[in-house]
């Protein structure tokens, strides 16, 4: 194990405030676990409603892109800046949404490779520049989203998330993040239907 | 000019939600001008508020770094992400908390030539390590800054700073957000005297 | 679809000469499948014996790493050389290997993250080093490994695994070689016993 | 401060040849005080000589560049080299120059954000490249300077600049020459008029 | 010297395996000396049979390149990766089989400076991303290929001799290969006639 | 040929200022023929001038550095920039200065493994930083040649030569300028004696 990993101990969930209680329960509630994004952030409840209210602002928007879109650069933009949390966390809800298996390592190996359309492809391309590159964003970028029907608002989409997770990439590799080994597994395999 | 500044109009006040629009006229009234950043964000108020209360959940918490020493991580870091507006408008603030008109421009430029005591060498590397390299950051990291007599509570700082930050940068590089010409000068003249 | 994936076809079986015909239907009998690997390149069968000759000298090979070990390097160089055939087959492999199901996407996000004794941190720097900077290579290098208990023919060992990906992520990001589905769950569910 | 400020330490004018010291002097009456450069070069005569003939025969030339866009090239290129000597230094020389005290903090934090003519762009294009990754220079980097209205001639200039400055960059940062206090203000405010 | 030239002792060729042996002998009957590279790696066998085997079947095969077009790739690449053994072995045989005493240098210090047809511009382009990045290939790689004649076979001779020579290149780094003083010389000045 | 290397037409000696025509005959005079730095940099005289002033200053001077041990800092140093005149032409120089037919090609492709004493390599270290990221000199760059013996001074020369060449190296890849043939050969074949 990595020592970073218990640099910072994760808090008894009886000594939270309640709205982070309550939001981290009904996580659990949710998932059948809690993801431990929560617990690493909830030790600064300050940071903590912060974090969450930015992160909801901008993956809960209404807009032109999808949930598994937004989830697309999630996982791509975190494999660059080679964070584990949110790869695999992030790639298991990618693979739910889209109910696509593979989606999610390709993306986070080499978005190059991956199966996207024409529109994905500019989408992840764009981000990527966010990403790792946003002093030298131009007029070429934008028109290269336009050219695939993104408006300017789509394109601040695209650019908000990328750098939400420039900032949550950083935190999780600061804090020694693990993702919760229930991550790995979710949405590789077909769920049982219930009957 | 560059075209992107043009791409995300500034909105009028009259038209944002109140709580929005009285946050901006406190700070209108407090520095005399209006900020690009509170315009450029105003347009999405949801990301707005969040942008502003994070800032605040780190930039407003006491602890183990001074006023100061956060806006230098600021400077520094933004300089290294190529980021016009924070490095101009934090480099104000900077002069101004530590009353030096140089030391901003060193930290944009080079933080290894600043006048920097020890402890904050060991600072700014933390940071810039965040910055640019976070997921190689290693125990070895934590204990130059321990070295110094930093805490852990304190790298989370240092770090969440740095990380704040990237997001910042991103959206400064993405929306066009220009600095006001306010900013250039500030800090730089002693201020005279009221009497 | 990258369109490169199409660029090279894959050969039917019946045309394939006999030795590596035999061996492609081994291995089908085998996994059940014929990794994409070996139909890419029996398209040109002097190099397809020349690759799988040298793959089985370096990784069938008896010494001081053992099988899992050897997978650790090439999951976590193909990493670094965005290789999604290797990551995602090799990854595939290695879970079976270690009976872990979450170091593959350890190591081929972030290999400081990944849960690795001290041993194998050196192991996979030494050959991270060879991967991406082989011209830096110096006794320091050689020296960390000794460290650990690592031989000269240990190193040797690490360094030619590596070197030999550096050829075969090549390879399939040329030949736009990409992952059989069926790797990307192998090794994450415990298999059903046989009754 | 840093150390090697202190590592070659700035000579006495008594003990200086006198051309040089007269040089010294000069300057001196002209701007009020000595800048660092011509102390800190000037305990190696021989090459103080050289590089203020150097710096002359570039920097005074009549040609298609004017004083201003020279000026720009420095900043823009000294930013790109983090040197803060001459981005401090020239800084202040640009903002004279060009009457705009904005121009040096934009061209030395992010010279794509700042305020230029299409013609200045493509000369600070070239001009970074000529900095940054000379080896790589192409027809296609003289094709942008055509088309803005640049001829070979000026190509020389912009980038017989880039190059002198890489030097003077490094002569900076190897013997820690610190930018004189004054440089940080000059330009920032308007003159006041002699009356 | 480096140590590391000293830390895989080349064997004795009387301890070697036959088949080993006698290539050995025919290249040394052949060439008046022995290529270290042989020695180093004779000390594993069946790296060393792979190793050859995998060399011929791409330096040997009849196809749209030249035996002197495939040795710029190797010089040129080899260049970029820092192997000393490659770039001053092969830039031998390069100016041997072209008959032209400056390519190699020109190739191994900077291939867009070298003195080429606009084919073999391309080709080296093409080889150096395979070498450098071969994550980001695509469709505009393989298009710039197409434009100078060269086929898809054509592409792959190229692709997979930039990727075997990022294996041997790493090889040669590891394992301390030096060149034979001969190589330095030859193909440099005119061969004496036999009388 | 590189279109570059026609675009500043080298001038007839003939219409040259006197001194600088009779600078290139001596040179001529001594070597056998004009080496086309010369030439390429004599069509601007007062560039010329004070290019070959700064030079002799800094490769004539009499100090703790041998004539071969500066042209190995040269070489090396224009390796890394990917200069083809000047590891060409300085190789030459270097190459006899030092009776050494091997050593040009070693520092060109990797001065790591390079035949060198401690004392060469802490000095090629040293300059290989300030060729390639002078911002980050520190105390510990200066200490370490100290270790070596060397002096402040010394790192004054060491330093100052590879600054003096990333210019040199940046004019050469601007202005096309190619190596005579001549400078390929030479020093790498005892000389005749005469008799």
């Amino acid at each position: 194990m990595t020592t970073t990993a218990d640099r910072y101990p994760l808090p008894e969930l009886t000594g939270l405030p309640d709205d982070i209680r309550e939001r981290i329960l009904a996580v659990q509630e949710k998932s059948g676990f809690v993801p431990n994004v929560f617990l690493k952030l909830a030790r600064r409840p300050d940071e903590f409603r912060a974090f969450m209210t930015y992160h909801d602002a901008l993956m809960l928007r209404e807009g032109g892109l999808s949930k598994g879109e937004k989830e697309m650069i999630v996982v791509a933009t975190s494999g660059a800046n080679d964070c584990l949390y949110c790869v695999v966390a992030h790639g298991a809800i990618l693979r739910i949404l889209e109910k696509n298996p593979l989606i999610a390592d390709q993306l986070a190996t080499n978005w190059r490779k991956a199966a996207l359309t024409p529109r994905q492809r500019a989408m992840i391309a764009f981000a990527m520049k966010v990403a790792t590159a946003s002093g030298e964003l131009g007029d070429e970028d934008f028109s290269a989203l336009h050219a695939q029907g993104f408006s300017d608002e789509d394109a601040w989409d695209i650019g908000a998330i990328a750098a939400f997770f420039a900032l949550s990439n950083r935190m999780a590799n600061l804090s020694g993040m693990m993702p919760n080994p229930e991550f790995y597994l979710m949405g590789r395999v077909p769920r049982e239907k219930k009957g």
